[in-house]
């Protein structure tokens, strides 16, 4: 942050203008101010799992029995100071995760994506007035999928050569935010707004899947209201 | 890769179908193996600056008289045993690049790549009969841009905080190879195909900007034919 003005900053020794440069990229993203969201707070969600191990385990039964694991998370972004800034949850104070989950075996992929998002983040009834910054969630493209080739931690941006059968796809979708919102986030969990400058190249503390999130988005402009 | 054959390899234990999961993705690229594009040589064409400082020099010339300085890459994909391959060019038996390079002060942003990728890999006239695999180049999907604040070394997969001119952009695109094509290298550089999972979490050897193609593609769906 600077203590300079903003209007003190400005100069009147403009660059020439270089041209046209948009060809073959997607709509600019509209982002707004991390503080038109409003964020309350609801009954803790516990992890499902006691362990990894108990987590694998639980993968390979639904493998057995239902096939790939499917699952899906909303990268959330809005700004602050002009530059993106994504919606994480963090865990315990430690591990910080995107809202989203597995789909269930047979659910349809759009409609059980929207009800993993609200269940982590909808306020509960009657918290809010029905028609107030509660609208559907509006999920748009696919900007990433991560594979776990076994019933292993490991996980890539691809499927690696030879393997025919993955067990989990992991899928994240930008989520267009409205103007205004209300999330309502789980006691055991923080809501925090991470800048993009902070994830970049920083997967010691982000992991790998979310520390590339600046490069999954690095294809979109945005514009900051 | 493995010496059991495809076949032996084949089993009757096909697990369930997780049932569709394509939602908000683009369309699936079809890729062809590495074998079906032709490799030949041409002149050697010598890096245009003799230093880092002189390349940034030049930089800084460009941005005083023409604004921002427009940069295209390509992404060129095949495949060897269904895993997606990158053609990239190597330098001097050292770092690697994709073909492209900037544009000219006004130059139109498709043309000119156009233009950049013919150079550096067109086969030189009578070389081949025209009609022959020479068609034009088919660019897709801008999948990711980089941006370099100052005329320093550093660039980014976003606009730093507090930036608001920056000296360069750098755009990769992918590029739809055709079933085949004829493609000639200068005689300085050699033309590989690397590998996916190379590249991933490989920035040591390839950059931070090449180490992460596997991210940016990674919300493509791949066709092996
Ligand atoms: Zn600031
Ligand atoms: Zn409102
Ligand atoms: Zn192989
Ligand atoms: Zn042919």
């Amino acid at each position: 942050m600077t203590t300079i003005t903003e209007a003190a900053r400005k100069t009147t020794l403009i660059p020439p203008s270089s041209g046209d440069f948009s060809s073959r990229q997607p709509k600019t993203i509209r982002l707004y101010p991390v503080s038109n969201y409003t964020f309350g707070t609801k009954e803790a969600q516990p992890e499902e799992d006691p362990s990894v191990s108990a987590r694998l385990q639980r993968l390979q039964d639904h493998y057995e029995q239902f096939g790939m694991r499917r699952t899906c998370e909303g990268v959330l972004v809005c700004h602050e100071h002009g530059h993106p800034h994504i919606l994480m949850l963090q865990i315990a104070n430690a591990f910080f995760k995107l809202p989203g989950d597995y789909l269930r075996p047979g659910e349809d992929e759009i409609e059980g994506f929207t009800a993993r998002l609200n269940e982590r983040l909808a306020p509960v009834n009657a918290q809010y007035p029905a028609d107030q910054h509660t609208a559907e969630w509006d999920i748009g493209d696919c900007i990433a999928q991560w594979w776990r080739p076994n019933f292993e931690t490991f996980t890539y941006p691809f499927i690696p050569p030879h393997v025919s059968r993955p067990k989990e796809c992991k899928k994240l979708y930008l989520i267009n935010l409205p103007k205004h919102k209300v999330l309502s986030v789980p006691k055991n969990m923080k809501l925090l707004a991470v800048p993009l400058f902070e994830l970049y190249d920083n997967s010691a503390r982000y992991g790998s899947q979310l520390s590339a999130i600046p490069q999954y988005l690095s294809r979109y402009n945005f514009e900051f209201v």
